[in-house]
């Protein structure tokens, strides 16, 4: 087992520049274990680095949805770390290791991340709660001041409504949110600022869908080749 | 006084995608203040309305050192947050409404940040260091797996190599350090990844004033209109 060389949980966010995306890692300091959220197939390489230089063993490989936006680096890492295991939702239709529903724990020793089904932007949308961090891992169902699309990829704004409200808004205000996205450069939020300040969610659920269907917003760039090669674990690229 | 709607401290990394430029907010909870290290002219509006909308008053704008390749927001700033005062190390040769020098405290409250100047990549870099979340912010001094180039603005790569040895490689190991840029999408590390995993500050001495002198870097785009605005605070420009 290697050991890490920190005494506390290890917790690092990246970013990927070309899809604005959000990457974490989370890793045991006793275990030595490490998962991944979100990782992009750009990135791989620097994250294999990032890992082996932590001293970590990345066992999960999780994806909060099938992305439209990127295709996944969870394929690549196992190049790395054979034994890692790609993670989706048993509701995203999408290939995967291993799959996860509501309730589920993924467990890597001092770090537990609950997993939460928020469906809306996409039918197999989850959230990863850690409450030793006191963080939650949203993907897309809940963005910072704004919320992911729901125009396509089974997307459902009534749906969403309900598991940003039911199983988000329900966290401690002064959890932290990190996010899969953000254009602005701000890297994570509260349950706090969300439930108070997104222009949104603090819609009624009548308004929030009404403004959903005018959102008129472009077609992702990379939704036809990202689709596709996700559903497959990022392995058709 | 504005009150806080957190029960911790509050600390938040924000990035200006331009000059990949992180600026970071360290708020008190209990006091509502909160300074802002290295913010950028691009991104004012961004960060005052967040620290509104975190119910944090702005008590000192804090540069690590006169920027060569982004205009400091620290002049914006006070639009919205008056009695905020700018500070830059007394070293700099800049104009700031407040000096500081090696062993002074920041003090907001239940956050103090310990000025550590750093010199090397300028004559008036300081690192703060926040020992209750055990974080450094380095500005240019020390960067993820580099460092700050030392070939203008009085940069003297001696100095540097023993401003890093001597202020920030003796923080403890799990220290975290938050850089002042990062091309590469990674926003943390820490003291232990740094003091054996960076490439150059690893070197002797010797080699690594070798190592600066031949990187033969390009002349950074800003630096004609950067140097002159932020040596009077940000006001030219």
């Amino acid at each position: 087992m290697k050991v890490s060389p920190f005494n506390s949980p290890i917790f690092r966010q990246l970013i990927e520049f070309k899809s604005n995306t959000y990457t974490y890692i989370l890793g045991c300091h006793k275990t030595g274990k490490a998962v991944i959220i979100d990782p992009v197939v750009d990135t791989v390489s620097r994250d294999v680095q990032l890992l082996k230089d932590l001293k970590l063993d990345l066992i999960y490989g999780l994806n909060t949805h099938v992305h439209a936006d990127h295709i996944t680096g969870t394929n690549g890492l196992k190049s790395a770390f054979p034994s890692m295991k790609s993670v989706l939702c048993s509701k995203s239709g999408g290939q995967a290791d291993k799959y996860v529903s509501d309730g589920e724990v993924i467990d890597i020793g001092g770090l537990k991340l609950e997993v939460r089904e928020t469906p809306g932007h996409t039918n197999g949308c989850v959230t990863y709660v850690e409450h030793t961090l006191k963080s939650a891992f949203t993907g897309d169902a809940l963005l910072i001041r704004k919320c992911g699309r729901t125009d396509f990829q089974q997307g459902n704004s009534s749906a969403l409504y309900d598991s940003v409200h039911k199983k988000i808004f329900t966290l401690p205000e002064d959890y932290l949110i990190y996010v899969g996205h953000n254009y602005d450069g701000i890297l994570q939020t509260s349950v706090w600022e969300e439930k108070n300040l997104n222009p949104r969610l603090t819609k009624s659920k009548e308004e929030f869908v009404e403004f959903m269907k005018n959102l008129k917003l472009d077609y992702p760039k990379q939704i036809d080749a990202a689709v596709p090669a996700n559903m497959v674990d990022g392995k058709d690229h």
